[in-house]
């Protein structure tokens, strides 16, 4: 019999694959991999609609470190912000979900792999290539996407299969992991449409939450958060440790939100809320810290390589070789990033207010900056502009 | 008699400046460019000191149109941040009133032009580079880089001749103009240093501050800014009016406060607080305009020479004809860059709520992020998949 | 009736189309255009071809001069050689060709636009792209790609309706335009192969080709080529007559050949020989001339864009807008790329002497490299050295 | 009594600061870093010329191997070429010479480090630069930079203490190394002059070199060239040796000879001749067989980030922490070029005639470029090149 190993997320696309398939004469595993969004009930339940929709496996695989160590680890060192606002929740997950329903499919001789996205968006180009290139020659079924169905048809299908039917999540969309959850539908399908206060889940801004300011510190190693704390009690956590607390307690205070305007790998915009409390906080103190201790031009270049390392995990280019060699130059970037960061946590915005390390290159004893140095003399300095401005002079002006 | 232009701000440095060289012979032209920073009282004040220190002539300059037009404008089609947050106050003005005060030297024949700034920051590369362009083979005279006098030495100086001291600004030096003012000293010497609430001028929290959000709206064309206002009455502004006026209305509020730590042109690491209402929510405002409107890579490439642009303005290497080539693909770049956006302005925090424009790429009829697409079929989408991953199916897993 | 406007070269593939549109009742336009490799023979040749294959009407375009102005300029003044040798022959070729068939498309009212592309190549996306682009809502008919034919499937096809066959044009597929021919086929599908002697069209090397070297003389004005001769006798030129001289001077003594293996738009590797006289010696005079007029960031920044530049045209990105915004940079950076210079065809080389421009920054009464300098002291230099190492003196040996 | 640790190199300008130093109370180490240009005569003479000069020491490192391991092997693995020509053959040495110097300096306890650079060029600033990273504190001396004395003035001062003087080595001042030699001064100085013949030292051209054609094979490990010869005898050698080796093999044929205008750090534009018959075959060689292994991304970030190491090679920035993170990304861009590359030694010409490598991604079984492929169908590749232009499609002709 042949075994279908199905990346499943307990929704009514995939629980749709799953009867389609148990039908086209598949066994059929549905994987469920955890990459930060699940607690204790959804995992319940997502194992009951496997057993519902008569899947002969289910499996949940708690992914939550390799999605660490292998992508938001180096989004971190590269401070990956698409178009300067966007932290890149979703593509990371889907990529180590694909890793994981691959590897899994391979270790249970599975002979098919298949996703539930649809025909229009970046996730079955993610799923697709990363299937591809880890399980070469292995046959890929996408049924949502081959047979476009309405939601309406999915539900009926079930219906007269008296499968559970999921309940309807609402008008929005959500995708909630350790890096964030992205909102779509409804409002952001238009360019100027505002999601009401409702729509948030990370972020939801409590009546009860904190008034008063609190100043947070995290600590880096090699650019890898490591601890995080108060000012006088700083714990030593795991970075997925570290990151789940400062959801917690960054997005009580409703910080992290925005919206992104992004280009699709095929070819139009998408529009999309996001909620990433402990990424934005992270990101932010990381750069801070950066600029205490590395030179102009890593700072210039990890900006842009940055960029290309995002835009590139966005777009399902995880496996080129350029990715590693990315992650080579991202990893000997950050040798020094080892310091202490304080953040103030207000209603809805955080703020770097300082950073320390023993590499910081800003070193106030040799050089006051706009006051005065005890590395050069006011002749030596005089001297340096003048040929600074050689070329330029050369050339007169082009203006 | 020997002309000398000098670069005057009424500061205990230019005074010492303009009676040092009064007393070595010179007829010191006192020149004063208005960036932005300057009321009426100041004006005033100026004009005053420069009388007081004995100026052959005093001239002010308002330069704040050319400020727009030469490099603000440049610096927000760049959407240009430094260290991403940082939209480069200072430099912009400094080389527009090097720029002034060059023409005016040439104007009235001065055959000496003068800066006041030390020997340790930025400003005089940016001072000696612009007269040396402009004013080739014209003498370059700096008192306070040549003689590293102290605080105290100058206002003796000036104290033994009668001459008027221009009060203690206390403990900070503040540069406040057009895009907003800079903070430096005290707490900004250490990398962890907090400046106090009171240490703020164009942010300052009023008790009465307004409490209610407020929408706002900023039209642009071509990338520039050309109304502003609420979302029943959008006026027809300057530039430099919309500024000013973005500059009172985000800045009761709080919003734009930032700290960053640079890389100064002379190798050595400085931090400042600054404030930037206007800058901060222009920048945002257009950035987001452009994500409906840029392709992927016009938006890639804008973000990298956007930032070649900035750290060239910030390095006084305005007049390197790399900028001129810089300058035309940034205009070309906002050829569609016509639209309206609409900005929530909260207590600290000013959010982009959404964009439309008559060039908008997004476009929910054809094509619904996420969901479905007229545009192609789930089977012509799996094709395109399939293709996409050639490459790195050919390559494999090199993980 | 319907129409089809088809690219039409008379060789067996367009052949094939032009017969079997006509076929499905089709009013079939074979549009030729001539973007340098016809000569009058092959002029008539071309349109026998298309009256034999049975068309409505034939029609050449001699697009020699706007493949110039539209690409060529652009690809001169980027320096543009894929993978440092390959001067991108066919790629602009391709895309000004379907720009003339579907501009004369939509001036004959065309239902229906046809190309003669494989599905293995790059070709078809470029067809395909201009084709939506200029002439959005057509149809595009490709019955190559469509039919997968072999080329015996296609001889027996013509040869049952009685239809000329164009001759094998022997083992090698040879493209031959204004910028250059490329041959592929044999030797070509292995990565060590080596064609013949034989194979080369532009570069056969004649036994009584000259002996001697020779000194030629190329003035350009703002980077486009203007005059070509002898040190004594330069003649104004158009580029395109310009290029076709230096073509057949420099091809004559077996200049510009070589071998490429690039990545094509669909994710596989080939490898092409190619010929391209005229181009390989004016993208080397051309930048050597930039050498003496453009600054140093110019000359980095151009490097990269005009690589980014040449992938676009070579991967059918033509009408992204960001090849605008890239051609407005590098309009903007030849404003001073204006001079004179001279290169010696010796066998199978080319190589600059030398350059001299009006704007030339190489100054020798000024400073004389490795020398001396007029322009500061040894005192200053020193000075110069001593701050130009600050930040890597704070930073200390990291190696 | 104080130490001065002097680069040595024997000639006029390092003799008088020999002197010099001595006649102020210095033991003066002589120390000469063999980088490559040395014979046994040239050693010999050069310590003779030591002792002449009253060195209390001379000493002779052979530094070969680690300029190849420091820095010509990340030359090569960028495919370094300045100005895309010049294959950096000077600053690479210098930087190995001054660290040569300046551990020298640390083992033997000097107070002082010396070097003999004039003011007006390159040289100075990589000496003064690595003197004061490797050596932070230690007194640097630079007499000639310092002094600005004549030829002449140093010659007579020499003559007067009865030292002997380095015979006059002709109008041209020639630097010779492993990775090729640097003509400089008479016909270098214009734009347009041309080198005798006679000037030229690696590459001259004997009357009775070869006149037939010869391949050579090159084999590389992960980028390093470790295998050299004939297709039927290649013989395993170390990286130094089989660069000398082939500088000598294609330096009698006249291979890699060229001009190079360039940038120097201090603003003024030089040009030079070079002869580097290794580096340029090598360079053509390796970056053919990169085109067989490395995916497209990989091609186009290495080319313009290895323009970024070989600018801060060439500007003295290579203790620059941001040269660590270029190199770890280098060396993993390496990770698959591994393979040989056969080329055709000529008159004046080398031609790279193919590659192989186990690590190809040239798989001509599964798809021939330009013909046919077994990948996918034509129906697929249609589906692909539709949705590869939804975006330009969107946007529309924008020309």
């Amino acid at each position: 019999m042949r075994i279908a190993a199905l990346a499943f997320s307990g929704g009514l696309d995939t629980t749709y694959c799953a009867v389609f398939l148990r039908e086209q004469g598949y066994a059929v595993h549905a994987v469920a991999v955890d990459t930060g969004g699940f607690d204790d009930d959804e995992r319940r339940l997502i194992a009951q609609r496997a057993e519902a929709a008569g899947a002969a496996a289910f499996h949940l695989i708690d992914a939550r470190g390799e999605l660490f160590d292998r992508t938001l680890k180096y989004l971190l060192f590269a401070n990956a912000l698409r178009g300067d606002v966007y932290p890149l929740c979703v593509s990371a997950e889907r990529l180590v979900q694909a890793k994981c329903v691959a590897e899994y499919g391979r270790r249970v001789g599975a002979t098919t792999l298949v996703h539930g996205s649809t025909g229009a968006g970046n996730d079955q180009v993610r799923f697709d290539l990363a299937f591809r290139v880890l399980a070469p020659g292995v046959e890929i079924v996408t049924p949502i996407r081959a047979q476009a169905l309405s939601r309406e048809a999915e539900m009926k299908y079930l219906a007269d299969r008296g499968v559970d039917i999921p309940p309807k999540t609402g008008v929005y969309s959500i995708n909630r992991g350790l890096w964030g959850a992205t909102i779509g539908g409804g409002e952001t399908h238009k360019s100027d449409g505002v999601l009401p206060e409702s729509a948030y889940v990370l972020t939801a801004l409590a009546a009860d939450r904190p008034g008063e300011p609190e100043d947070v510190v995290i600590e880096f190693e090699q650019g890898v958060p490591t601890a995080f704390g108060n000012a006088g009690a700083v714990e030593r956590l795991s970075p997925v440790t570290l990151i789940e607390r400062l959801n917690t307690r960054a997005g009580r205070r409703g910080i992290g939100r925005g919206m992104h305007v992004g280009d699709t790998i095929l070819g139009i915009k998408g529009r999309v809320a996001f909620e990433a409390p402990a990424a934005t906080v992270l990101i932010a103190a990381h750069r801070e810290l950066e600029k205490l201790v590395l030179s102009k031009p890593q700072q210039f270049w990890k900006r842009t390589l940055g960029d290309v390392y995002g835009a590139n995990v966005h777009e399902a280019r995880f496996f080129d070789p350029i990715m590693r060699d990315l992650e080579a130059f991202l990893e000997s970037s950050q040798r020094k990033v080892t310091g202490r960061v304080t953040v103030r946590l207000e209603d809805r915005i955080a703020t770097v207010l300082g950073a320390t390390s023993p590499h910081s290159l800003m070193n106030s004893d040799k050089a006051k900056y706009g006051e005065g140095s005890k590395l050069w003399t006011g002749e030596e300095a005089a001297a340096f502009c003048k040929i600074y401005g050689v070329a330029d002079g050369m050339q007169g002006n082009d203006e």
